[in-house]
């Protein structure tokens, strides 16, 4: 076959693959696991079953791959954000981009996966690897944006802390709308941080 | 009915309860959301599922509960343990104990309701008013212990704040153990937690 053959059919399997993982997280987020499916996904997708068996053949393969897709979307969305910051950078700023990972439908979706990986071994052994990855990419993207040296020991503990808050920010997000709350909590956090880290208060 | 006759069948009928309430929040932690019914409970706590649903007539109801009755065993043994921690009061020490709010079998099994709760409108209904109860009465004891107060309103940016991290760290420690990560990252906020409330770093 020639390139000019290759090429589009390969591009057509990619915006396939696209399609299908953008349903699979839409659905996720506002379906749940149970309702979530390789022919469920395929028909939100609009794709047939069997092209969607043909790149995802599991539950499993499609949701860890919808997930690592967003997630790797919405670390770039932020890095790029990150760049645009204005200079000295802000650490209320950051906090806010950084937030962005723990909600919204990622976060909701990536809760639906995480909490069914708590009762189905097959699918927790796919989830823990994933999860490691996405902490320690989550974690490279905080110490870049806030400018400090990740391989400090103090840097690593109050980092480390600032990305479990907004988790767990995140899960009191899911059910109800937190963000005044949200916002009152980051700028308690954002002055304290601020001083661990010997950043100016901007 | 005399109160000799009235008192044990009383008794008995709490028993019964408190045997359901446990078996449904076991389970709930082992099984999920979709394994937890009034059935599968009613057999685990050895009572018949007739009894089981004079109790909790719906699976909304029995869940609810179980997690309410569980929050208020654990909230009651760590306002015990907080006036038995030596003083002053050591902030890394009160941590600890506000750490056991979101983790084990009682925050797994929240975390499944609270996940399904995201997808059954019903459910949800039932599930944001005991959150609220649940998070104003964590507050509430993690001012106790700290011995700070808690109308101030830098305090509860940052108890708040405290508050959210424990419930990141708990998400964190579903999948796999997290212990020794979550001991850096709190001995971390500890000390930033001292220096934000003044108190000594102990």
């Amino acid at each position: 076959m020639s390139r000019a053959v290759v090429e589009p059919q390969q591009d057509r399997s990619r915006l396939t693959r696209e399609r299908l993982l953008e349903a699979a997280l839409a659905s996720l987020a506002e379906s749940g696991w149970a309702r979530t499916t390789v022919a469920t996904v395929a028909a939100r997708a609009g794709v047939s079953r069997g092209a969607a068996q043909h790149h995802f053949p599991t539950h499993a393969d499609l949701v860890t791959a919808a997930i690592r897709h967003m997630a790797d979307v919405r670390l770039e969305e932020i890095r790029d954000a990150g760049r645009a910051l204005p200079r000295p950078v802000r650490v209320r700023a950051v906090l806010d981009h950084l937030v962005r990972l723990y909600t919204g439908p990622l976060f909701t979706a990536a809760l639906h996966v995480w909490t069914e990986a708590a009762v189905d071994d097959e699918l927790r052994s796919r989830v823990i690897p994933l999860e490691q990855v996405l902490a320690r990419e989550a974690y490279r993207v905080a110490v870049t944006l806030l400018g400090v040296d990740g391989d400090d020991p103090h840097v690593r503990g109050v980092v480390s802390a600032t990305l479990d808050l907004a988790r767990g920010l995140g899960l009191a997000d899911v059910l109800t709308d937190d963000a005044g709350r949200r916002c009152r909590v980051l700028d308690a956090w954002a002055v304290q941080l601020e001083r661990a880290l010997g950043t100016p208060v901007g």
